[in-house]
């Protein structure tokens, strides 16, 4: 998918919104523990109640991988039903995957050519000849960590190297790239103060910001310093919408949760 | 495994080497594609062949990852195979993941339960507590990246942040964690003049190097300045070892290289 084509799905939805993925066995509602396949039994109800809510989709690659194969399984079905029925999503594999050379090629082959995301979290700290491979396929989407919404944040990415704050030499140095142009930034939204300083380093990526919600962040702060004329912003939430029943009304309750949030950004959109 | 049983098995095989299995449909023997999982075939006949010459070996999951599902049962059936016939074999899956808390803990379970490795790596980029929930397992291993092997190396991990470099900031910080006694990292061999530094903040722990051979570094200066009492390295060698030959030989061609490895490091063990 090109940013040109996740733009107008932004305008046309009123909608800036990623829903993340994070399937827990012990979280979700009781009944569909029966069915053959529960994770993707969620996911799929998930999707048919929010997708015209939402602009992307992110599942958690973790969530998968605890259940092995049948996680790996699920997850292959899920992405599946997504592109098959709603091609115009755009979606996110969050894997947090990075590697020397060869092997983040493998990685990003398993991402964008075998499961067919549109994009994929990538760390740093490897630095450039661990996120050049990603960034080497057309139309696909790096989201490289910059500052991230947990409390561990603090322990090295604010850290002075020695003139700015690791992350923004993240930033920095990552724009020299190539095909840089295809880079997004993981932003956490329990920052929002630290978004005008980020935007004057990258005035037009798009930045996924996690921890609106659950983890305390506020969107109008978050579009107040991170929204750019292309709006520029993918606002996540997982927990606070996919969890919000354990009854059978789950994904109605998720539909509902997942409107509130489309509406105050459609307001925020024609503001 | 408990870093004691680790530390016998080096002594008793006289190797501290850890093989690398990043498995590429594209460089194994043609006449392997013939079998139903030619990834498991290739390394099940390598770990017959070597299995008394390595302590230990690591799969890189991005190499199973870009085969999709077939991949994953390729990398379940490997851990199998050595945790059946070989429990001795200190095992490494190289995954280098790294998410908040609640997802770290999704990581460790897929690797330490669901699989049964006794170790995975883990990048450092989000702090603290990305990384304790691994170390809450008992007698598993956390692999932390400190300073890596690869170009990209530079960017980031030897910046000063701001009165000592990245990767040492990363040492220092993480002996503060949790059960950080099950701690060990990456440190990469074409930095071998950086390891005497390295043990003076951690100089009892074990380290995996890996770019001894391929990428160019040096066995004995590794170990003159990265060796412990308790030995305290893991070497890793992949496609130098794997890949000795491309014909019916692969298995014995690989036992040749992993056989001249293992001498060198007995006599520098019996030095």
């Amino acid at each position: 998918m090109t940013t040109k084509q996740l733009i107008a799905q932004i305008h046309q939805k009123k909608s800036f919104l990623c829903i993340g993925l994070d399937v827990d066995l012990n979280k979700i509602p009781e009944h569909l523990l029966q069915e053959e396949d529960p994770i993707f039994a969620f996911n799929k109800a998930i999707i048919d109640a929010t997708h015209h809510l939402a602009v992307a989709y992110k599942p958690n690659t973790a969530f998968y991988e605890a259940y092995g194969l049948k996680g790996w399984r699920s997850l292959a079905r899920t992405i599946e039903y997504l592109n098959t029925n709603h091609p115009e999503i755009f979606t996110i594999a969050d894997a947090k995957r990075g590697d020397i050379g060869n092997t983040s090629t493998m990685y990003a082959k398993a991402f964008f050519e075998d499961l067919e995301f549109d994009s994929v979290t990538v760390a740093p700290y490897m630095g450039k000849d661990s996120v050049e491979p990603f960034l080497a396929f057309e139309d696909k989407h790096t989201i490289l960590l910059a500052l991230t919404s947990n409390q561990g944040a603090f322990d090295f990415q604010t850290k002075k190297v020695p003139e700015r704050e690791l992350y923004k030499e993240v930033l920095r140095t990552s724009i020299t790239w190539k095909n840089s142009e295809n880079l997004m930034y993981v932003v956490g939204a329990t920052k929002a103060e630290f978004l005008q300083e980020i935007r004057q380093i990258i005035p037009q990526s798009f930045l996924l910001v996690p921890g609106v919600g659950a983890q305390g962040g506020s969107l109008s702060e978050v579009c107040k310093y991170g929204m750019t004329k292309d709006v520029g912003l993918l606002i996540n939430s997982s927990r606070g919408i996919i969890y919000a029943s354990k009854g059978k009304d789950f994904a109605q309750a998720a539909a509902e949760k997942a409107e509130a949030l489309q509406k105050a950004m459609a307001a925020i959109l024609e503001d």
